[in-house]
């Protein structure tokens, strides 16, 4: 049996390892369009900050490798051309030579990936700009680094890569400002939990231009010299690295008739077979089935690809493989000192798709307070208000938003409600955690806003003509006001309760919503009837920007 | 409405602050026997070796706080004695003016938690001998540091608290000794497990006496001098604290006559009532249902405790709570530089329940290799042979075990199967795991036991009369020596396995279970019938020690 793969990263080096453990005696042949395969992708900002020491580390195997220990023949620079679905053969150019081959298949993989969108596409970019998607887009970058006096750069895009891209060349010593299209950064976010970040980015020294786009550099003696801007303006940089996004490369696919989904990626089943049962896809190319909408996204990560290729090089082999899980989209990111990181959907996506959802945000502790070193984090879970089912969650702090966002992502993967996740057994110990932990006190907070004990308004409400009563200190109150509230400390509330007006709609603030909740409730049991509680307290609030 | 609460510690005092919140109108009552409440009781070690450096950390809530913020009037120093149900009344004892008095109640919450088994308890205890398990003995133990010249010290028992106090007293810089009656320590782990601790633990220098219990101790001057082992030796010593397990302190509801369940702890329903429905139980004195047993156990941990004391102070102030979920007897602690946690079952209580369990153990970095900082975990699962379902984990290593272990109980929670286990969509990003996490190889370890890509066998499994392949490199194979093994590396497996005698049983082994399972991947596809990996590699099986 012949197996043949197109693309040798992540995905496309997963399914070659997997096909030959399944079956040694299937010939397997990776053709990779680049010089090197199964590269560490997620870590080139790495070595371009020098956080990651030497280049050596990104390759993570090679051709030599490959045939070594399974016998698995790698062609590098080999370039498919077209797939010829009736002859099951692919076409292919050697770029070292320009000579054309063909190489046969029983199955077919494809793993071809995706690419970086090209503002200022029409004009050819100098050597001082560039994406950072490949090793010879790092290798460009620290050339630039190495041969010229880099004082500035540009970072074009506040995703994922554009962040990372950001703090390693601010650890280079280098100014970096950010531009972003977006009205905010980290789209996977919502805004306020973005804005976090921003600020964070702003503290560190690095320009933020939100709501602008790159649309052309200047050019002096074959180099840019500054990045112009949609709204006009122009900052001068020594570097730009866009990291403006990405689309799958489906053109092969397209070309031999392949179904193309909605969201533009390969159309496949749960075993990666696209609509041509011998021809597989993984990776950024296609389309898989999210766990909370039920219907096919792309969602271009290292996570799924890696175990998607898994999944099609033990079907390809065998004729049978367990089914792809359905996807989170659950991503992270580390932005100097900060962590943010989310997983299911997001409030823009479910307002935009009319879908009813609730919030709860909580500040807690990495672990528990009385012990040293405990990092504060924000934590949001996203509601159905009708039957509790999570729908996604975010979080933005220092140590453990890694392990509470993957502890809701496990939860949401089985379908679990808030009264389920408040039930979770976890691990606690001072140095790791608390005998409630945030993950428990998000859910704690949702379902106290379900059975109306008492019931959360988002951050962003307009609070005008309700009766606001902020139960923070007056050393808190000053350094974050809130406009028109009554002022009683909570511990004043047992006494001062009665100087409120109970025909109106209150709403109980403080710093996260914690003391809060305590209010409202004495409130709610005092026979208040419109009570409610700021989810996530001034802390989230004071973050909404004035106009 | 009186709702009286018995121990004011953990478990009760959740239920006090969350009655409270439901019902600002109920008289809400804590008889506390010690004098203080609400104190952080699993931070106690760590103030005895200064990592918590002021005391007054450790006091999480006060009287004065519970009555300021709460309206909870806590009456600290009151013994209960006995509880009237017919009368609906609680006597009690003032210790401090020692005059008796009468709590009316409509609800009774019992939380008065578990005390500490106390060895050598015919002799009573000279001062510098102590439990440590209420801040009185914190401090006894702390005047003993400062009054003394401790330079040598045992801990009996090698459970959470006695490893707890193991590292601190080392931080101090005093000799340490651990004895424990067990041929291992840490209970909740499986015994090769539990010695990767031990190990740690004597690379530190600490002495370790496995197999012995004390059973007496060397008195002069009024202090001890030596403890006195069950083996007959003696250990000389400035300073014993005993951490040698706890039992549930029911007398109180014994003598009412509510039931008490098959494992000594009181029997409650879902949402912690009792037989009498008018009086709780929460915390270490209960019995809560297993997630994976499906039946009663005790587990005297705080975090149950916590969420128990939420659920019956909401059902006692309202009549309906949410049910408490199952436990899993989820738990971890930091010993030096390494992290021991679990959660569900170990194979020890499988295997004397005669329950079919497989397991598969991994080795694995905490975040992506080729990424400063890694740091390397042993993580195993514990499986049904039949349908996959997960019975529990085990994991020791560095950074990243919590992440690790909180992500299988809840998968557990869920009662996910490994195929569920390996499509969990993580958080993936360079510096906090990698595109195929920890979790996923475990299970991906799992599965192919379980589909026979090959199966596993167990890393301490009789290898007599078995084909013995070792794949790892003659520097390995130095380091830790794999008797009567035939020896080819993996890379030259493609051209070597041929030598192999395909009648036999064989067993491939490398260093984790990793290159063996290529290795027994190919022999199985070129029609070896009898082809195992074993789990763990020889990391694992070196740790069984000679008789």
């Amino acid at each position: 049996m012949k197996i043949v793969i197109v693309g040798g990263v992540a995905g496309g080096a997963s399914a070659a390892t997997r096909a030959r453990r399944i079956n040694p005696l299937a010939e397997i042949t990776i053709l990779e369009k680049g010089r090197y395969i199964s590269f560490a992708n997620c870590g080139l900002p790495y070595h371009v900050g020098g956080e990651i020491e030497t280049r050596e580390k990104l390759l993570v195997a090679t051709p030599e490798l490959f045939w070594r220990r399974f016998r698995v023949a790698v062609k590098t620079e080999h370039e498919v051309t077209k797939i010829d679905r009736n002859g099951r053969c692919v076409h292919a150019v050697d770029l070292k030579s320009d000579s054309e081959l063909s190489f046969p298949y029983d199955r077919l993989i494809l793993s071809t990936g995706s690419e970086p969108n090209k503002p200022v596409a029409n004009t050819e970019w100098p050597v001082n700009v560039s994406h950072l998607w490949t090793l010879p887009d790092m290798d460009r970058i620290i050339e630039s680094l190495r041969s010229r006096n880099v004082r500035k750069a540009v970072v074009v895009g506040g995703g994922f890569v554009g962040l990372e891209v950001v703090e390693q060349l601010h650890r280079l010593g280098i100014e970096v400002s950010l531009v972003e299209r977006d009205k905010q950064i980290l789209a996977p976010h919502d805004a306020l939990f973005a804005r976090i970040i921003e600020n964070h980015l702003r503290e560190k020294g690095v320009g933020l231009k939100l709501g602008a786009d790159l649309q052309d550099f200047t050019i002096e003696n074959g180099l840019a010299t500054a990045a112009v801007l949609s709204d006009g303006s122009t900052i001068e940089t020594d570097l730009i690295v866009v990291g403006a996004g990405v689309r799958p490369r489906t053109a092969l696919a397209v070309e031999a008739g392949l179904t193309i989904g909605q969201c533009g990626g390969v159309t496949v089943n749960s075993v990666m077979q696209t609509s041509d049962p011998n021809i597989y896809a993984v990776g950024d190319m296609v389309e898989l089935v999210h766990g909370v909408l039920n219907e096919p996204v792309r969602i271009p990560l290292a996570g799924p690809a890696n175990r998607a290729g898994r999944i099609a090089g033990e079907h390809a082999a065998r004729g049978e493989a367990t089914a792809m899980g359905k996807v989170l989209g659950t991503a992270i990111v580390r932005v100097f000192d900060l962590t943010a990181a989310c997983t299911g959907l997001n409030e823009k996506l479910l307002a935009a798709r009319k879908i009813p959802f609730k919030s709860a945000i909580i500040q807690a502790a990495s672990h528990a307070g009385y012990f040293p070193g405990a990092q504060s984090m924000q934590l949001k879970i996203v509601y159905s208000p009708g039957d509790g089912k999570l729908l996604g969650a975010q979080a933005v702090g220092g140590e453990g938003v890694d392990k509470r966002i993957d502890v809701i992502a496990t939860a949401i993967h089985f379908g679990a409600t808030v009264w389920q996740l408040a039930e979770l057994d976890l691990a606690y110990a001072p140095p790791y955690g608390s005998a409630k932990d945030p993950v428990h006190m998000a859910a704690f907070a949702a379902c106290n806003d379900l059975s109306q004990f008492p019931n959360l308004v988002a951050p962003d409400s307009v609070l005008n003509g309700m009766q606001i009563v902020d139960v923070r200190t007056a050393k808190e109150r000053a350094a974050l006001p809130l406009p028109n509230a009554i002022a009683i400390e909570i511990d004043d509330f047992p006494e001062r309760w009665q100087e409120l007006d109970r025909s109106k709609p209150t709403v109980v603030v403080c710093h996260s919503g914690k003391r809060a909740h305590i209010g409202a409730c004495w409130l709610r049991g005092q026979g208040f009837r419109d009570v409610s509680n700021l989810t996530g307290g001034m802390a989230i609030r004071s973050l909404i920007s004035k106009p």
